[in-house]
C-alpha cells in the first residue's frame, strides 16, 4: 500500500507525545508532519528526547490547530485534559481526523465529564459523534470515525480484564473490585515532588481512593458491557517502576461451573493485541514493556466462586500511544498492527 | 534495669537473621551470644553483612541447639520452615525461651499445617502451648510465653488492617479481599532466577493466586477475631522494591453509619507500633522503611458501603525481625519498644 | 551526662532537614527546639514527613534567626546556598553556635566562593573563623568552633578517599581523578524534571563535567593536605538509587613499594566513622545506607603504580546531616558518635 | 532482496539469547530456525520469555551443532565462555557461518586467552581467522568473515569512546582510565546471590578491580589502534539498573589546540550506530535502551589537557546481541542496520 498518512501531534513533549514519536517515526505508513509544544517550542525534538536523534528531525512548534490541519491527515491530541475539546472542532471541520488521548471525549455523558473534570465542556455537540477507541469493543465504529477518544491507561487494563465476565453476565455486576498498580510514567512528565525518584522509589502508595478520574470511564465501559448498572471499587497505586500497569480484578461468579478460561480465549480470539495466558499463569508487566499487548490471566482460587483477573499493559503503549496508533490504523484502513510489531523489551 | 538478655540466632545468614542482628546489636538490654548458619559457618558475620562491621564481632557457627541453649536466654529461629519444630523442644527443655520466625508453630491446627507445608509436624505437642505473637492481639499471652510463633509478613499487614472490622462485626466476614504488594526481600536471600534484579526490576507480578501459605495463617487470625468462619481472597504481588508490604483490604460494612475512623483509632490507641493515619491519608511503604510501625488508613469511597483499608509495614521489621524483638521484649519484661525506637529511613 | 542541647533547624523541609530530624529526634542529648521552612510554614513536620509521626511534634515555622537564637544552643542551617551567610552573624552574636550544611562557609577564599557561586559573600569576615567540619582532619578545631562549615557530600567521599596519599606525598598531586556516582537524593527535594522517577530511573548520566561546585571544595581540602597545588579531574554521575555516593579515586603512586593498605589503616585508626576494608574488598553503598560511616578500600591493580581508592558514604548522613551531628557532638563536648550509632540498613 | 537467512542460536535461554530472539524474530531477512538450551530443552521459548509469545513459536532444543549446521546459514553462539570453541569448527566445516558472542575468539593471542580464561583453547587454529566484530573498526573484514568474534559489552563502550584519540595519537597511550558502570543484566541470567534485587538494588559497587576479563580485550583493541603499547586502568561497577553501560574514559591530550569534537564527528561520520553528541552534552544510558546505538560525548574540563569521554550503550544490544546482528547483516550482504531500526525506549 503506497498510502502515507501525514500525522501531527498536538502536545508532543510529554510522555504520550514521546511515545507517539517513537512509534510513528518508524511506522511504515506514516510521516510525522508536525509536533507542537507550548513549553518546548523552538527546541529540536531530539534535544528534548535524545532517544529520537536520527529518527525525528523536527522542532517543537507553537503552531495552532488551524495551521496543523493543513499539513496533517490526522492529529493526535496528547495535551492535558481540557485542551483537545477546544482544538478538535476546527480540525474536524478542516477535514483532519482526530485521535484524542486526553479525557475530553471519553465520557459520553456531558454532566459526568463536567462533574469529574470540574470544567465546562467546550464541544458538547461532538460527544455523540466521538467513538470510544477501545478496538476490542468498538473496532467497527473506529474504522468509520472522524474523532476517536482513545481510552485511559487504567480503563484499558481494567476493562479488558473484566469485560468478558460482564458482557456474558457470568459475574455479578456489583461488588466488583479493581486494584491497580501503575508505573510512575502514568502520572506524566511534569515536575512534581511526589514523583521524584527519591520520593517514589523503593515505595508503594495508594492514591485517589476517594474517587479517581478514571473511575467514571471504567464504569461507563463496564455498564455498556453489562447492559445495566455496575458497582465497582477502584483503587490505584503508584508503584516504583517506570512503565506498566498491573490491574487485579475481583468479581463474583454466578455459576462456578462455567469454563472461564475458555470464555476469555474465545472472547479475544480475534483481538491481535490481547493475549490470554494459559491457566495458572501470572503475567509480569515487563512482558509488555514497550509493546502494545494486554496479557490476561484468569484464576478461580479456592472454591472458585470468585474470579481473579490479572491484566497487564504498558501504560504508555496499549494504555496510551500504542492504542492511539492502533485506532489510527483502523481509521485509515491500514493493518491494525502496522507500526506496532516490536516485541516487548525483556529484560 | 541491669538485666541483659543473652540472645542466640538460629539461621542468621538470611534477611531475617541480618535484620535481627541489626536490631539486637544496638538493643540496650541484649547481648548477641551466638549466631548459627550451616551455609556460612566459619565466616565472620561482618564479612557476609558488611553493614555490621563494628557492630557484630561474631562468626557464624554450625553449632547445634543443645550448645546454643547453654549460652542463651532466648533463641530466635530464623531458619526455613520445617527446622524450628525439630530444635524448639530441646531448647525449651533446657530453659531457653524461643521466638520462632518461621511458620512451624503459627497454625494451631496440626492438619492445617501439614496440609499447607506438606510435611509432618515434628513437635505437635507444642502447638497448644505456642503463642501466636501478634502483640496487638496476644500481648498478655506473649508476656507469659516460653514459645512464641512470630507472625508472617503478609499476615501481620493484613490482620492489623482488617481486625478492627471483624472483632466488632462491623464488616461481613465473607467476600473479604486482601490485595497485597511486597518488596523482594520478603522472598528471602536464596539465589533464585525470578528474584534477580534484571527479572524483578521495573515490573510487577501476582503470584500464589491459587493459594499462598500465608492464607491459612491470615484466616486463622481473622476467624479468631470474628468468632466464626471467614471467607477471604488473598492475592500477593511481587513489587520492584527491596522492603515494604502494602496490603489493601476490602470489606463490606454492615452499617455505613458507624464511624470507622474512630473505631481504628480506639482499637490501636494503646498499640505503640500501630499508627492510624488521619482521614484521607494514603500511607507509603517508605514511611516505615526500617521501622517497626504499621501505618493504617481506612477509607469508604463512594457510597461508603465498602471499607478500603490500607496498611503498610516493613516486611523485615514489623513483618519479621522487629516484631520478633517486640515479642522478646514482652517475654522478658522489658519495655515493649526497647531497641525498636529508630524512625524509618525516609527518603 | 545531664546536658541537653537545644537544637534548631533552619530550612527543615528538604532532605538534609528530614535527615537531621531523623537523627536528632532520637539523639540522647538533644532536644529539637524549632524547625523552620518558608515553603511549609504552618504545616506539621509529621505531615510532610510521615516517617516522623510520633517522633517530632513540631510544626514548620517561618520564624527568623533572631527568634531561633533565643531558643537554641545550636542552629543547623540546611538551607540552599546563599542563605546561611545572611543568618549566621546574628546567631553567633546571640551566642548560638552554628553548623552550616550549605556551601557558604566552606571555601576560605572569598573570591573562589564568589566565582563558583556567582554571588557576593555577605559575611566575609566569618570566613576566617569558620572551621571546615571534616572531623577526620579538623576534629580539634571543631571542638573549639562557634561556626562549622559541614562538608559537601562529594567532597567528603573524595577527600576521605584520597587524603592519606596526599598528606604523605605518596601520590603525585597531579593527574588525580575522582569519578563519583551519587544517588538522586543528593540533588535535593525540589521538583525538577530530570529528577523524576521516570527520568532518572534505570539510567546513568554524568553531569557537571565542565565544572561542578564541589570541585573547588575538594581541591581546597586536597591542597591543604598536600601542602601544594593539586590537579584533579572530577566527574560526578547521577545513579538510579535514592541514597549513596560511590567515589572512585585514581592516583599515581611515587613508590610502589609502600604498603598503601597499612597507610590507610593507620591513618584512620582513631576515626570512629571511617572503616578501611580488608585488602581486595569493594564496598557497596548500601553497606552505609542510613549510617554515618565512610567505608574505604584501596587497590593497586596490575603493576601497582596506580592506586584505585573506592570510598562510599550515605550522601545524607556522612555526606550531610550525620556529619553535621558529628560536628555538633564535638562542639558540645559530647561523645563523637552520640546519636549516630544505628547500623546501616541492609538489605 | 528476497534472501532469507536461516539463523540458529546456540544457548538461547540467557539474556543475550532472549535479545537475539527479540531482534531476529522481527528481522525482515531472517528466519529463526532453531534455538538450543541445555537447561531449558523441551520448554517452549515463549514460556521462558513470555514477551516473545506470538513472535517465536519454537521450543528450546538440546540439539548438537552438527544438527544445527544442516538447518542454519548462520549460528549465533550465546553460550558461556569455553563452549563456542568446541562447536565452531564443525559448524564452519559444514559451511555454516558463526557469530560468537562469547569471548572464545576475541583474543588473537592464544596465551592471553588461556591466561585470562584459565582454560586451554580448543580451536587455536581458528584464532587467526576469526574477525573481531567491531564494525566501526573491522567492517570490511567482517563482510568477508566466516567466523566473527562479537565484542564484549565493556570493550564496545570503552573502545568506541577512546579509539579516535589513540588512532590519531592525539592522546598519550599511558595513564588511560576507563571507569565503567553497568546494569545488572550484563552479569547474565544465572541465579547468583549478589545479583538479587534485594542485593543489587539501590546500591553501587565496583568489582574486578584487580583484573576483569574484559581488560585484555580492551587493551588488544586499543593497542591495535595506537600501534603500540597501551596502559589502561579499568574499573567496572555494578549499577542498580537493568540495562545500560556508561563508560567514562580519561586520557591525557598531547596538544590541547586540536579540535577533539571535530575529530569524533569525523571519525564516526559513516558509522550508522555511533552518535557523537553536540558539545557540552552528557548522554544517558536510557537514550539507547533497547537500541543499537553508542552515544558519545567528549569533554575537556578546566585547562583542557585531559579529555573526558562519555560513551553509553545498551549492554544487551550494541554490547551483545544487536552488534551480533549488525555483524550478521554485514556477513550476508544485508543492510547494516536491518532489523535494528527501532528507537530506544524512553522513558
Amino acid at each position: 500500500m503506497a498510502q502515507t498518512v501525514r500525522a501531527g501531534i498536538l502536545g508532543g513533549s510529554g510522555y504520550a507525545g514521546a511515545e507517539l514519536l517513537r512509534l510513528l517515526s518508524v511506522h511504515p505508513h506514516v510521516e510525522v508532519a508536525a509536533v507542537t509544544s507550548r513549553q518546548q517550542a523552538g527546541r529540536a525534538v531530539s534535544e528534548v528526547f535524545p532517544s529520537l536523534r536520527g529518527y525525528v528531525d523536527l522542532g517543537f512548534e507553537a503552531v495552532d490547530s488551524a495551521a496543523l490541519a493543513k499539513r496533517c491527515d490526522v492529529v493526535f491530541c496528547a495535551v492535558p485534559h481540557g485542551v483537545a475539546m477546544h482544538e478538535a472542532p476546527a480540525l474536524l471541520e478542516a477535514g483532519t481526523r482526530v485521535v484524542d488521548l486526553s479525557a475530553d471525549f471519553r465520557l459520553a455523558d456531558r454532566e459526568r465529564f463536567e462533574h469529574w473534570y470540574a470544567t465546562e465542556h467546550a464541544a458538547p455537540s461532538l460527544l455523540g459523534e466521538a467513538v470510544y477507541g477501545l478496538p476490542e469493543v468498538n473496532g467497527a465504529a473506529v474504522r468509520e470515525a472522524r474523532l476517536v477518544a482513545s481510552p485511559g491507561c487504567y480503563p484499558t487494563a481494567v476493562q479488558l480484564g473484566l469485560l468478558p465476565l460482564l458482557e456474558t453476565g457470568w459475574a455479578e455486576p456489583t461488588g466488583l473490585i479493581a486494584d491497580a498498580k501503575s508505573g510512575v510514567s502514568g502520572a506524566g512528565r511534569e515536575a512534581k515532588t511526589h514523583l521524584l525518584y527519591a520520593e517514589a522509589g523503593d515505595s508503594m502508595q495508594a492514591y485517589g481512593v476517594a474517587g479517581h478520574r478514571h473511575l467514571p470511564e471504567i464504569l461507563q465501559g463496564l455498564e455498556r458491557a453489562s447492559g445495566g448498572e455496575v458497582d465497582l471499587t477502584f483503587v490505584p497505586h503508584l508503584a516504583p517502576m517506570i512503565r506498566g500497569i498491573h490491574a487485579t480484578g475481583y468479581a463474583l461468579l454466578r455459576d462456578t461451573a462455567e469454563d472461564v478460561q475458555a470464555l476469555y480465549e474465545r472472547r479475544y480470539a480475534d483481538a491481535p493485541f490481547v493475549d490470554v495466558l494459559p491457566p495458572g499463569s501470572t503475567p509480569q508487566t515487563r512482558s509488555v514493556r514497550g509493546g502494545n499487548f494486554c496479557r490476561i490471566a484468569v484464576h478461580q482460587p479456592e472454591g472458585g466462586r470468585r474470579a481473579v483477573v490479572l491484566s497487564v499493559i504498558d501504560n504508555l503503549v496499549k494504555g496510551a500511544s500504542g492504542q492511539a496508533v492502533q485506532n489510527m490504523n483502523l481509521m485509515f484502513g491500514l493493518d491494525e498492527g502496522a507500526g506496532l510489531q516490536a516485541p516487548a523489551l525483556l529484560p
